[in-house]
């Protein structure tokens, strides 16, 4: 078994309201790189998010009694902390430097997945970058523009990069996904001694995305997608959202 | 960019006392993969702790009264939870089903990283696997036989997989490496827009074990180790002990 990765390059600087997946096809075309079935296109969400243009002027933004509070631990920019707020469901952890939040969404994030870097500025003025409204709906309108583009059966991945509570150094994972079964049910199966795997849901798009976003780069490459090819399976789709851990079985919060 | 990763078939059950690296060295000529600087072969632990037999037979075992309150509270074996603690430093969490310790390593993870699946079985008695005592240095030791087969630098990664905090399904992850920049700082560097990256440490070695450790698929498959090839680097290398958090800076436990 064979796996391959490749970079997608020539996918321009994405704006608000662009037409990513159009962008998306346009480049593999130019790459001669043709979406087969069980391919694996993997999207970093900044240019998702840029595309539906989640963009926030942290001018705009009034911080509430709580953003400023917040902001006093946390010795952030109580905009910065208002535009969290805005995304999270919980406060999971605040101090000096750290703000880590459950997202609307029920992704455990440093500061709601907010984008701060890479954003072009206009006349001096901060934006922020918001995660995408729904990543498995962004990552099902993409999938259905590459099908329909290459006859295919495509997975597409929105993938970011977070921290981790007990490793050092960022790794990608699936906030979206559309075509793939992002949690692998492999429980029930016997071993090679013939005894019944005990944990075998595998988090099968976290780890697509994790090796993707390795061979992206980081986003001063502009390499913003790339496409996985070799993986097989047979279990059936499941969004991003399947990753999450229900809450009445989270030990750390 | 594009990076393969290749599953190596042909390694045999590996039995305590065996030569891994050499068996490792046999299936890359077998299958005609020849390791060039900067391929990165990934190992399992799984064989790697064979190998240097870290088996436990769990009869053998005189559970500490610690280890038999943790195991009324955990609902399981107190001979295993006894084997888990011996691993171990700290206990992190301890519920229904759920023993979460850091191991001697620094590794925060579930029963230790023990392996209780998979064992060939002799005579119905249950054996299972400790992780191996110093897996950066059990990577060091198989690049060092790897590169003097073949006249390479290539790097290595012990890997396994665990589970997340916050999200269900299992990811393959670095216990070990050698050759390869673990974690890879890029703090400094400038985004698109010319700002400083802030958060650019990346779990490389992770990443990378991320995705081998699906190709390699469960072990069922028999498929203990992979070749990842197209991975470009300069900074220096850096064990997998660089990717631990120091136990200050952990808000989790």
């Amino acid at each position: 078994m064979q796996v391959t990765i490749a970079g997608l390059d020539g996918v321009p600087l994405v704006q608000p309201g662009d037409d990513v997946a159009g962008l998306i096809i346009d480049a593999l075309e130019r790459s001669r790189l043709v979406p087969q079935p069980k391919d694996i296109l993997v999207v970093t969400q900044k240019i998702v998010s840029k595309a539906e243009g989640r963009y926030v002027d942290l001018a705009s933004l009034d911080p509430s009694k709580k953003a400023v509070e917040l902001a006093g631990v946390t010795r952030k920019d109580p905009s910065l902390v208002e535009a969290v707020l805005s995304q999270s469901t919980e406060v999971i952890r605040a101090k000096p430097g750290v703000l880590i939040v459950e997202t609307r969404h029920g992704f455990v994030m440093a500061n709601a997945g907010i984008d701060q870097s890479n954003l072009e500025m206009r006349d001096g003025s901060a934006r922020i970058l918001l995660l995408p409204e729904d990543p498995d709906h962004s990552a099902r309108q993409i999938k259905q523009r590459i099908d329909a583009r290459f006859s295919s059966d495509t997975g597409v991945i929105v993938s970011d990069s977070v921290g981790r509570a007990w490793r050092l150094g960022t790794v990608g994972l699936a906030l979206g996904a559309a075509g793939v079964p992002a949690l692998l049910d492999r429980r029930g199966e016997a071993d090679l001694a013939g005894r019944r795997l005990e944990v075998t849901e595998v988090g099968f798009a976290d780890a697509v995305a994790a090796a993707a976003v390795l061979v992206m780069g980081e986003a001063a490459e502009g390499r913003p997608a790339a496409l996985v090819r070799g993986f097989e399976w047979s279990a059936p789709a499941r969004p991003a959202a399947a990753l999450l851990r229900p809450k009445a079985e989270d030990l750390f919060r």
